[in-house]
């Protein structure tokens, strides 16, 4: 059974946060220690390696789950379906609703309740659930709904991916200029003429990098210990990610039964430019080959790294001609790939 | 296929708190207002309706997955697997890992990576998820089991449920009484001998029911309005279920195919002792029947509400003789049925 994306939709909040406005944080080390290098220093280095120049905050009157809402909404109208034959809105997420000036983060009810309160949906047989899977959430979401269509219990599901991450970041550390805001969401149904996922993968990674994304206090070492937010081990995760990403692409790729130079398009999850590069270098370097130009579209250079809405976000804009230079047309061979807290990996291979 | 349960484990907290330890406490109505009664007559009010005497809460030293870790433990031995063969290991909660005094639920890595870098497993393809689906999640964990086992994306889950709603309580809130802590987990098998999937069924209702179970601040006005807790409309949901969950659970077992002769235990979500009997009473009553003695095993008054725990504690017990008068033998049509935050309702037809 062909089992594909019928339907796209994405929302990028409107607050642009450029990388000057970081110019007077006091970004501290993790023990407290001042940097000596000048924010001016500090910020480039950070746009070098990452290539994040701007990012989208949320306005406080929208929470994460308004944010999925919004995006799930135009999945819907592309896909042209009725909502009420959706069987399933699975949401990724990995923080839940948090309130601009609040730590706490709410899931009663879930997210995805949340969306099909707003969506006014009426059948209650479409359940609606929530999945925590780092990053790497919304393609987790995908693969999900494809074993719920495979095994007969649903037709057509919607999976969003949404996180509002400028509300748990730490103003004291430097790697809180990548994190941002935003959703993403798709239908996928069954017998679709649309596409088709030819393969997927997937992994967990809970031996030593278990704890490479975690939730800490401040670096302020004078600031309230009781709070913490989003932290990660850089440097750990870059390795981590180069060495174990791309022999997982290529194990789905050869799942799907396509040759390398079938594949058109890599839309992987925008976590930092370089370290995207890296991965697709070494994923074609498994075959011998040279990235092709124009392989991965990428725009994290204006979105940040919205977590589990990179990728649902990058595929919809391309598909609908947002991002310059990058077109889809039908047969082309994609795959979707990430990498987050976990430490978690997957893949998508898919026909358009 | 036969996908079936191959083993169990739970684990109870050891700190015993009493419906006595609760008379000093200051309650109030959610304006609140002083009660007109004496807390002596609203704790034995409290104990008419839920039936609960005492519950369990998890020491400091204890996160929900330490104890969604140490039921899993016991779920692995019990069945008798090695736990690398394992394919999915799927955490049910709602909260994440609330520390002691503590006020952030903390999701980041997942409880289920937890759970796996706690049993130190190697295999990098068992997927390690979190699901939210209120109460209901645990059962809803099983059935994205049968999914993956069905799809033929694994052979091996383990399903565990888990929860320290000890920390999410206002003290000032007499439904604070209901909620505990634990944790119960199961290994779900392919080709199982040791039992059988006959049907399933989930719903969500998200219409005027989505807040029925919500997140607020306390009902002491004095206190700090940040700080959130779990909260409920207890009439309404009491309502809800009595009005849903029968048909949710008939519907089920005609999907199965059996009987209702056939059932010889259900398993119900212990959120209140009389809601359960009003339940179970109308489930028997649409097919002019009156439940039988005996059919619904019951805890709540050692173990108190502690959410998607409450099945799987309940099941692993009474599965290994430790709930006095209630047994199973091989053969027996068992329902287990949830209804929680969501508002979600799931039943389950399982043949031991």
């Amino acid at each position: 059974m062909k089992i594909g994306i019928t339907g796209t939709g994405s929302y990028l909040p409107e607050i642009i946060t450029t990388n000057d406005d970081f110019i007077n944080h006091r970004f501290l080390g993790p023990d407290g220690s001042e940097f000596e290098h000048s924010n001016a220093t500090i910020i480039e280095k950070f746009h070098a390696i990452t290539g994040i120049v701007e990012r989208r905050y949320a306005p406080p009157e929208l929470k994460t789950s308004d944010l999925g809402f919004l995006s799930a909404e135009k999945a819907i109208t592309d896909a042209g379906i009725d909502k009420e034959e959706l069987d399933y809105i699975i949401f990724a997420h990995n923080f839940g609703d948090v309130q601009t000036g609040k730590i706490q983060g709410d899931t009663l009810p879930s997210l995805a309740t949340r969306v099909k309160h707003l969506l006014k949906i009426k059948n209650t047989s479409c359940v609606a659930y929530d999945i925590l899977f780092g990053c790497p959430g919304w393609i987790e979401g995908v693969i999900q709904a494809k074993a719920f269509i495979q095994s007969g219990m649903a037709k057509k599901c919607l999976v969003i991916g949404g996180e509002t991450l400028s509300r748990v970041i730490d103003p004291h550390d430097r790697d809180s200029m990548i994190y941002s805001d935003g959703a993403g969401a798709c239908i996928l149904e069954a017998d679709s003429n649309k596409g088709e996922i030819l393969a997927h993968a997937s992994q967990t990674h809970a031996n030593g990098e278990a704890y490479y994304l975690y939730f800490d206090k401040t670096n302020d070492q004078e600031g309230c210990t009781d709070t913490r937010y989003i932290k990660m081990h850089g440097r750990k995760i870059y390795e981590f990610a180069c060495s174990n990403v791309p022999q997982a692409m290529a194990d789905c790729v050869d799942k799907a039964g396509v040759g390398i130079d079938d594949v058109k398009k890599v839309f992987i999850h925008q976590a930092n430019e370089k370290m995207d590069e890296a991965i697709i270098k070494r994923f074609y370097r498994l075959y011998g080959k040279e990235a092709p130009d124009g392989v991965m579209p990428m725009i994290i250079q204006e979105m940040g790294n919205n977590s589990v809405a990179t990728v649902p976000i990058l595929f919809d804009r391309v598909r609908k001609g947002k991002v310059e230079n990058h077109g889809l047309k039908k047969g082309d061979v994609v795959i979707f790939a990430s990498v987050g807290a976990g430490m978690n990996i997957n893949a998508i291979v898919y026909r358009i």
